[in-house]
């Protein structure tokens, strides 16, 4: 017997897309349900075998469904929620996609307060150069981790169906307490989102900015590859993560200050020690970790 | 008949050593004399057939050469060039691969100035993930520039024959002004390096950096790439290029700080706005130049 009986997917782009093939893929899925902002996607999404019915109406979305995955950028939940709420049945677990959970805690306790046993926030860490449900795969969360951070209101059974749904989709699970979670990847992403965007900017309003641009290289190219990223759901996660991000950001900024302290002196042996530790951790990392980490740049479809 | 007689290579890393395989393979050298502080590095680059002869005066090497490649990290220019100073002749063209070119430039007025018709400035854009002899390759230039910064002393057929070159080594010449040379790629390319080496850095040293690093994905490996480049070389462009380097770095701190203040002020449209113009610049510049642009880490031999 399938893992979910009816599974609705808000949001039906690359993630949430990927989500539905993977569990179709594996049979854990009877039938999936596409909820969305944009009636074109949803038919896309179709015709891509990704959903089997679209829907466009709550009170029907959440008729004896087993499990709703919230897709959308961050910035929407609340609403998504609130929306939600009056048609919830007990039986159906809530959970999300979102790279930030405090925010999406904070909408769950306020809009589906009767509801909190069965909702489970988790942040899939995966992602693709392209967006939306054309290129959503099956293969997506295959070798990537998917972070749960689940509510002390959590029924074990609940967080145990997440786990295995996500499990089934390839992923392995780890848990965090969300304000972990923030902290962490307002750290090792959302903040070096910020500085590449802060970079590509600077540099494109300059007025030479073309000359600029025709003799940037690989370098740059690596280093501002995630200002390609979709600037919808950026603003969403630098809002909903922003105290622990102005956080991370003042810490770098200390960091530069030290950095250009030494610039400014002419240190050449602290400046080499810095870059020959920074150096040494980034190989160690690299030796430990880059081998599964594949491209990562996310465009969730609008709702 | 070949364009170089006698080459003299002084480091024969990755850089020094491409140049010289990709002009063997068109014929266009017929001896390569391979100079340098480390034995072991010679006798591999002999072994590996990229240079014929191994030297360690240079009273010989000079001798009847009619071009000679600095390909050290730009730290030692001047004291290479010191060195040579007593036994250049007349004929032979000197040229170098630094990513600085104010220092260099600085170094030959000091050191070479009766010989300044025939010190020609040049940065090949170019490098690959590994370093070293062993990672020289004929084909490293292909499809990539080289940056020529001439000086008003140069005589034409002194620059005419280092264009000559690096033509044959498969690179386009651009020629540039050092100073604009110096700024520009401050922007695009050293900028980026600090930042990249700042950022590995300060997760390093926090309590928490294992469990930072081991929530880090593709967006965090291919920013920080660049921080895994060779220590000794970035801290001799970061001083080489001190300067340019503070304007840059000064100019990013004051973007940050709009950034920041729109994070505090929680100010959305003006954060969305930021992204959507760093992203379209970005992609513009990919659909532009990013095709060609090749893996780019640098760490030269030291000589």
């Amino acid at each position: 017997m399938a893992l979910i009986g009816k599974l609705v997917i808000c949001g039906v782009g690359l993630i949430g897309g990927s989500f539905a093939l993977a569990l179709r893929e594996k049979g854990e899925v009877a039938h999936v349900v596409g909820m969305g902002r944009k009636r074109a996607t949803l038919e896309r999404a179709q015709a891509l075998g990704i959903i089997d019915e679209i829907c466009t109406d709550w009170a029907v979305a959440l008729d004896a469904a087993d499990y709703v995955l919230l897709a959308t950028p961050v910035g929407q939940t609340d609403a998504i929620m609130a929306a939600m709420a009056p048609h919830l049945q007990t039986q159906t677990i809530v959970s999300d996609v979102g790279s930030t959970k405090g925010d999406v805690i904070a909408a769950a306790y306020r809009r589906l307060d009767a509801h909190l046993a069965r909702v489970v926030p988790a942040h899939p860490i995966a992602g693709a150069e392209n967006s939306g449900a054309e290129a959503a795969s099956a293969a997506l969360f295959q070798g990537r981790s998917t972070v749960l951070t689940p509510l002390p209101e959590n029924a074990p059974e609940a967080i145990e169906k997440v786990r295995a749904a996500w499990r089934a989709a390839g992923a392995a699970v780890v848990s965090m307490v969300p304000q972990d979670h923030d902290r962490v990847f307002a750290a090792v992403s959302h903040l070096p989102h910020l500085l590449a965007f802060g970079l590509v900017h600077d540099l494109a309003g300059r007025a030479n900015a073309e000359l600029l641009f025709s003799h940037a290289a690989s370098g740059f190219r690596d280093f501002t590859r995630i200002a390609g990223s979709h600037p919808e759901m950026w603003r969403d996660i630098c809002l909903a993560n922003r105290q622990a991000l102005l956080g991370e950001l003042d810490q770098y900024l200390g960091e530069l200050a030290l950095i250009r302290s030494l610039l400014l002196s002419g240190n050449g042996e602290r400046l080499e020690k810095l870059f020959e530790e920074a150096r040494q951790a980034r190989i160690a990392w690299g030796e430990k970790h880059a081998a599964s980490a594949r491209i990562e740049i996310r465009r969730p479809e609008e709702a």
